[in-house]
């Protein structure tokens, strides 16, 4: 696959769930809507920075198994300034944790993780919903 | 992606499933067999309606989070009548139960709901295996 | 186990969870203050009514196999209104989508649902949060 | 705790599982029933003998960490010929597949096994359901 | 979708697995190389077979629902000698512990173990990592 | 219940704990031994700190809901100078991941940390193994 193949893929990923999500948020379902705020509110910095809530997300991801969230969460990392050494420390704790059945997602987390280091993709926007 | 394109995603989706569990069904294992008949059985009216059973088959495969069942049980609430509005309190049950890792199912349920509303998709047919 | 015995282990079980609520949400931490307010919202009267919406958390509980969950929305339904009968149909669609390894979980929930009807056990109060 | 205590303990257990199970399947709802009737089925010999499926039952149990089953199984795999040392190499398939989260079960599996070795405990009866 | 597609799509997941495991394994960090070390040596054969722990792999990844572990492991059992009969057996047993919302992973297993029947596929090379 | 009784409870399950992995690390298995000791790796400092790590395997246990395994991270963090705040920012997170079937996890993290604080516990020794 080309990296303008990759490109078009993450692109495509990225379109689909900007718009899914203004679709959701448009619906009247309060519930819904508040969840979602509360989710972009749990990653804010606090006691704890930005920087060790994206981890925090990222190695629950891992363990859970979402490829999206794990996504989501590695270049939300990247951009709050964690480095590949931590981020590989992040990804050894999921692994223990989470077994075996982990590795398909790290062998994606880690392509991700490649393609967003070659500059290959565009880092996604600043909402969160995983 | 075209509308055009979209039912062919579903029209393969629909024809894998049906030619696998042919498949599985032709095979000399009672277990499996017995399995899903238990499967088609459990959804069928008794002391609770079709509808409500359907909801109750869309939650649980929402908090397990599997795509497919996902978007069965939407299909299936649909032709029994369940509207857009229970739709989305059912999910907003499956995403305060489940958490943030549901989202991106929630996306593509939202997608697959859209789309069979605007008429773009066949139902699938009656028989179960989700 | 004697029947009072049986009575100071709900009782002991729901002082606890009431104290750690109190506990917990006395906590200056919004995030999980606002999940806990999403909790009963989730549940009150929309589309669906309140005993449908038990019926989904019941079954969500069940195929996450969490006891605390399951006790709990056990006794929401029967206060809804959910007769024997229903709560069973819900039991196997959980059963059936969730696996034998519900099981265990399932024998805890007849177990207390048994004692609900007998009048063991008052049931838990209205504040929601599992 | 002594040995007399342990003892009592797998007997509360055993008696527990006993009389909710004659609780469930006296219940007239016809799929509970008949997936009790398919658990028990699933384990009979066949292209694959007794002790291989229920090492299967196993590591199904310690991956999904349900600490009923696995005791369930171990006696099982003890009844059906497995020695202590094949034991442990299931138990450490299914700790690397599931990872450390499957340590508190994986000890209480062991303290559950070194009883059964001591004669402390009656392996549990014929019938299946975990 | 023709056989040669067919072909293609196995040999691109191979030649990513493959590539994405020697990138891991270039990463300087032991814990996850180590773990990826442990995750073969967890197969060898000891006072179980290969063909029994493969078998335990299967049923393992089955509960757990991913669907690369258990093209992997479907793969490793023919390689063993695990005949289709023994195969569905096992099937069976994932399906009852794991329950309905395996039921689209074993649709998936039974067309690609058809696939490895049909000979369209070249069976994985011997390193393990799922 | 009493704080006498509270730290007879901890007392009980660090022995059992610490008396079931020298059983466990007993066992001729390399494959158990060799996880216990990368258990233990994966959370010594590197490029994250261990204070860092512990609060990674809290968010991984509280969303896998495993009681034991949260209460020895909630310790380990504390022994690692994580202050209640920034432990209430990862439950917060771990909630909001997982859902509220991760509530009743919560209380009983909640509960222990409270008894932590209050010097009833005296903390879990350096081995690590959750």
């Amino acid at each position: 696959m080309s990296a303008g193949d990759d490109g078009d893929r993450v692109r495509a990923f990225t379109e689909f769930r900007e718009r899914m999500n203004e679709r959701i948020l448009a619906e009247p379902n309060q519930v819904v809507r508040r969840f979602f705020a509360l989710d972009t509110q749990a990653y804010q910095a606090g006691a704890l920075d930005v920087a060790t809530k994206e981890l925090l997300g990222l190695v629950a991801s891992l363990v859970l198994r979402c490829d999206d969230c794990i996504s989501y969460h590695v270049a939300r990392c990247r951009d709050a300034g964690v480095g590949r050494d931590a981020m590989f420390e992040a990804f050894s704790i999921g692994l223990v944790v989470g077994g075996s059945i982990v590795i398909p997602h790290l062998r994606r987390a880690v392509d991700f993780l490649d393609r967003l280091e070659s500059g290959a993709d565009a880092p996604p926007d600043g909402h969160h919903h995983d």
